[in-house]
């Protein structure tokens, strides 16, 4: 069984190619810059984690592999666009480099090259694998569309917030486990297993995220610490406050959203740590994780198989405990 | 053989469903929209007919048909937040009843649900359509990119031209009647003379809308005749006038270009005739008109079986002849 960082290195030659024609050359360097400025490739390597729990990686795995990372890397030129980002990866994002309307474009057309190398593997897996790629893919524009709408609503209960970050983010992470499940010739209960492995794992990584962004270490955290509460994102942390401050705090924490005072960050974190939300928050995330490890315990390999399944969840959660 | 129009009234019941699901409510209305405010549905209806030269009209060429069909709305809701339009078929555009990053995301699952018909259908034919259909959606979008390069380019070429109309139009018109042959069990070169009775009657309809736009009969033509001149579209009327006026008319119809004057339409369509674009254009449609119909011809099949498609392009193509 190899770690994530052996599988980075495989993966990284393979993601080091251009992935496009030459012409046109406006579309198409767009398309293949996103690629170029890197990122962790954490998708793509859990595909070909999924398969090598089951089987040894073949070239399907790594087509695979490829489409999901060119899947992500269309979801977020488009998602850029949509939140006008500036920057992504410390980089220009695609639509300010390139214009929207090619930004755009360049979306739709790496879109469809991820379902080119869905259509190039065998077709033993082809059925199975673009069925739950396309179910994938509805799934991940959905949360995004919640997200957006979450701006414009007054209130967003838990439940709703966990489904769209669940949309968003976790069902791609989940989805390329399952993939290289089926790749590797797992049955269903085993695919299901490892699916809801990476599912849960995302949701505690996304809470995570949340978490420290409100309660962070500035000189950890790579983001600015309370952005999202300059935002007025409504994130988990802040459902929760406002679902559980007694009356007084809560109409102070609406105040608080209603202004950009300088001690905005420093009050409504004061408010947070009153009403319990940072060990909530950290709660939380213990739950989904160990609903992610459950999961991982429960598939019917070897234990020694599972072994970097573990290493790279205990790198992507930081535990207390 | 069944006519367009008996075709036309079977697809008409299979698309007035509810493609997508209700929720998120936005996305999924704003996708449902656009499929609602109708068109001519010439793409999928060329699947039907295609297979229908062939063979029995199946369940999997009603998939594909909706497939095409799916993917050119997702196009043109697309194409529609590119141009800034306010409106399409007489209706407000997508981007301007349901906002920007609304109508891309709708654009998006749109094309995610044309893959989910594609993977729908019969194992047997699964792999050659997928890949036609990711060919000829790359292709889209490269001739989306170029018509965009071109508004910003001083000079456009004639072959440059023929390429990109074929790219943005022909091409899928070409793959909708190759995916009914690829249905209906023709053979290879069955398919491409389909395939290019297609691609050449997209090219001879598009010139035609250009020829219309500028010398068209204002009761009958649809739109705004002199749009394209007022717009300073480099359409194929333009780039031959450019490169076949004297230098005192090239001079004339440069100024005129630059200028929005009352007079500007008449003045340059007074050009065009002095140039003889008129009669010119009118040759070239008549030219891809019969390549067209060369490929109809070549097509191994019962004189009587490629009735409903000769109708068809004499439907589409106004001829003097």
């Amino acid at each position: 069984m190899r770690s994530f960082q052996e599988l980075s290195v495989f993966f990284e030659q393979e993601v080091n190619k251009r992935f496009f024609p030459e012409e046109p050359k406006n579309l198409y360097d767009a398309a293949q810059y996103i690629i170029g400025i890197g990122g962790k490739r954490v998708r793509p390597i859990l595909v070909l984690m999924g398969n090598e729990i089951f089987g040894e990686v073949g070239q399907d795995a790594f087509k695979v592999a490829a489409s999901i990372e060119l899947f992500h890397n269309f979801s977020l030129i488009h998602d850029d666009i949509m939140d006008k980002a500036p920057l992504r990866r410390g980089a220009e994002t695609v639509h300010i480099r390139y214009g929207e309307s090619t930004a755009l474009l360049a979306g739709d057309v790496m879109l469809v090259r991820a379902y080119e190398e869905i259509a190039s593997i065998n077709a033993s897996s082809l059925h199975s694998i673009f069925t739950l790629f396309n179910r994938t893919a509805k799934e991940v524009c959905e949360g995004q569309q919640m997200d957006m709408d979450f701006e414009n609503r007054e209130e967003v209960l838990q439940d709703e917030y966990l489904q769209m970050i669940t949309l968003k983010t976790s069902v791609l992470l989940a989805a390329s486990l399952q993939m290289g499940a089926i790749l590797g010739g797992a049955d269903e209960v085993d695919q299901a297993h490892l699916y809801d492995f990476g599912k849960n794992l995302g949701i505690a990584f996304q809470l995570q995220d949340d978490y420290l962004d409100a309660f962070g270490d500035p000189d950890k955290f790579g983001k600015q610490v309370g952005g999202d509460i300059i935002a007025n994102k409504k994130t988990f942390l802040l459902i929760h406050a406002l679902e559980n401050a007694n009356s007084q705090m809560r109409n102070e924490l609406i105040e608080l959203l209603g202004n950009n005072e300088v001690d905005k960050v420093a009050r409504v974190l004061q408010i947070f740590r009153a009403c319990g939300v940072d060990q909530w928050a950290n709660a939380q995330k213990e739950h989904f994780f160990n609903l992610a490890m459950n999961h991982l315990h429960a598939l019917r390999v070897d234990e020694a198989k599972k072994k970097p399944l573990i290493d790279l969840a205990g790198f992507l959660i930081q535990r207390e405990s």
